[in-house]
């Protein structure tokens, strides 16, 4: 994919299951992306470097998730001015997903981080086109197709369920 | 102010005090914006007029902070396709504010809302900051010129520490 | 079915299989009611046009089930004189429910939900009836047929496990 | 008071400063009620005479409010088929109110307590006159009028706020 | 069994797969016992009826289980001056026992239920056992035969992990 | 006083506010007592010893008082057979008490502590006086005093607030 | 093993399968070790025995594991002046591990345990062999190039997704 | 201070109020020290800077005490092979000290957090002096004191106890 705007990161490779999500919306919604791994406590230097780089590189919006202590978001928000979006993932030895949400929720005044719900990767997706569409009239329409989507979906869903007998 | 591109609103009046820190930050990263009250529960047909003219009216992210079942972020998100950024807000009888969080961060796959800390509205005017400045080069050097400010605050604190004797 | 008296909503059709729980039971105690799905965050507008249509159409009750960030139960409340009943729903990213839980209860000043337990579809059915019968003999009727049962029940578990050697 | 259809009670007298809530908007929408102390665990006797005959008496609803491991609503709705509304109350000792809220909310199957919010003592009040006017058209003009009364307040907010240079 | 001493009572036979421990260890513990279903919400007058006559009967103990609002142990305490043993039981809508264990612990001060950990009605059995051997020295030797033996099963276990090479 | 029959430990004196409660309702209840401070933490000898003598010294019953990491209640539970009441204390650094009710409540298999609410010593005493009860008629008449007396206060309340006009 | 300068002991064998991988990345980074089952409340004894002569026997550091209300970790460092790390293990009747966790990491003060992420027994494993590696420059070199093993594992994890099409 | 062994940061001087406990008891256990601001999310690059080099210049430990969504204890251990006790904060908009707790504590395999209760800063003082300790036996020495003397006021306590009438 060329020049892509949205770079999407994760902790380590398990997060993968999750964070596709984000990517599959992404495409799906016409954004081009990156996407890979980069660890917040077992590659510091590498984190330090995605990003300082990322705005420079032409990424517009960085989508990170992460699990347990999960300090990938709020460090890369640390380390950039682009607005960075935080998926907690549920990870294996998580506490019901309470530790990767606060961790990257709770962040100090100065560093926001735009955090989505649980596992929500395709919620950052949907987030990262938004922010994009700011600037991008062609997302816009991609996004309000994908809107009247969801609501023809809730009402062929209606229609089966009062058709019933 | 005119042609303003972040619409701050919030669920009640006495959630001023916690919002009010979103529209100065605002000020001071130089974007324009507009505040006021739209409550979900007790007008919603004003919520619904106001986020659905949002995106014609020129506006480009919407803030919007509430406590308790603090549906007011999470309805805004349905009714447009701009950014919408939620301020949980820990309001009186909020049960530590877990009502605020969760019932604006756990948003259903489709319509996201770009969640910040318990009454972090500072954070919120920051992100919308940002948002902007991924079309607008003056908000960047502004994020960056805010960025070194916080360094150096904290550089100041270190200095006066280590020099206690 | 004829002139329903309570009407049946849910978020997603994925909430079938606890809210149809809430028509059973009303079947049991005799009561008409109508079912469907009404997504507050996917068909806003279908979401308004059925609470506020809801009392005109000959409603007495609504029975609203969501789960997540579950703003269904409170936004109905918020546009319509009925009680709005709120089932909690415990659904597959929910975080032990405790935001649906919340988003549903913490409803604030001025706009009450009912709610009942986690998946309690059931008791959302028992709690409409109880409110049609505050004007209709037959139904406090049946009611009572009804605890009576659930003390048979009990009385006979209890006989069994006694009269285990 | 003549004739009260609603039945108000509490299993302290110290959460009267709470309960006291749901009398004051009863009277502003125009419905008769009682109120008085009733314990579950000091005077069980007085309880179960109290809700056995509650329906004989013409009350309509019961609201009853507790705190802590809070079993007085749970309980009178065991003891009668007329519809309990469930005030959590946040007393001393309550664990932040949870212990209030799971007491009355996590009812079992076949005995509902339609729960309102931590200390929404108004909002059962409401949610009261809410079902007294499923077979009342006076009291339904009345929570209109309650309901729009809301709005207004809002939109004065909103001018004030607005209105602010 | 004749003479019990110890009533096991519990909310649903759905519980019977954890109070069943109760009932094993007392009689390892050479206590006689009585066990049967009592449900507070479903059969008040049963509950009534069980816990007022309970000292008469000659009981000394009553252990009570029950999950989610768990009202069960804090009733029958209310009805009787013999002390009672709460067993929080996790059952299948249960918010992950929370609410069992609030329902039962947090009893309002004059009326104590002696908790036990969540699922744990063998240690209900202990305790009631305990209390019985306050007067009398046969199950005090019992008791102390029982701590050895969890003792020497530690020990081997010790010796068999240390014994791996 | 002499030969008490139940002895009250705390961890630390700073939980003699709350302790005390214990006492007092022992008095009024006619059961002796002794009273001190026992560290698991900072004196585990002198814990020991206290646990091991205390039957041997004719104590029936021990209560203990905790904040924080619980361990007194437990420990003690585990050196001797006698029954343990343990009563979480909400301390300063406490996080809600959790922590407390956690520590104490949880005990495995084979070790029960007896818990009662948060900061609930006067329930610990009361259940303390239940257990000597049943061996012991006059405690019998005097809990049996106490709870009518309880139930009187609760029907004052309830002529009182019947009598307002 | 000759000359154990780490003890790993856990509460009950049941906890092997965690605790295992404490001895495993401690034998990884060139630690001795040894590992036996010490309980609390089942052989107390033991524990004070092992706790009070465990520095004469040449050991360093302690690691303690234990689940539900674990008072292990605690107990030890009251006994022992050698740093003790606790390991919150997730046992069967556990809350969501919340207990574990909370009766080990809120020790009050003057009784450090150095806690670690629920069922992190390998964190404890590393976390040991840092404090040995204060006095042992071999350590060090050996913990150097775990942690460069860590960061290769990573960036291969990175190259892979990367070079997925 | 020459030659400072031990480490001590904060995210912000808002902390030192809770992080002065670890110097103080540092300075009373005879262990060298220094102590400033380090904020891992205003100045990445300083905290970078402090880690790495952290080894070369002589210090054996670090303790980082951070509120909220609490990076800076894990970040260090992720930049350095010393042993790092984070401290949790509760600073003014911490949910309760959650946030703090879990970001910290819930730390990775393979980079550990030494993790102490809620504000113990002190307690990380006592830790980090028993790992110095592991080689130098002044310390032991000292740390054997301490504990006698915190043996020794619980002893005063009980005698005052027991000596009141």
């Amino acid at each position: 994919m060329n020049h892509p705007k949205v770079g999407i990161i994760m902790g380590s490779k398990s997060d993968l299951h999750v964070m596709q999500d984000a990517a599959d919306v992404l495409k799906e919604l016409g954004v081009d992306y990156e996407i890979t791994v980069v660890s917040a406590h077992r590659t510091p230097d590498r984190m330090f470097t995605y990003a300082r780089e990322a705005a420079g590189r032409g990424l517009k919006v960085i989508i990170a998730g992460a699990g347990g202590a999960a300090h990938l978001p709020g460090m890369v928000a640390s380390l950039t001015h682009l607005p960075v979006i935080g998926v907690p993932v549920k990870s294996s030895n998580s506490i019901d997903g309470w530790d990767s949400i606060l961790s990257i929720l709770q962040m100090p005044n100065g560093i926001p981080v735009a955090t989505v719900a649980l596992n929500a990767a395709k919620n950052a997706g949907i987030l990262a086109a938004q922010i994009i569409s700011t600037a991008d009239e062609q997302i816009v329409k991609n996004l309000i197709a994908f809107k009247d989507d969801l609501k023809k979906k809730v009402e062929e869903s209606a229609k089966e369920m009062e058709g019933r007998d």
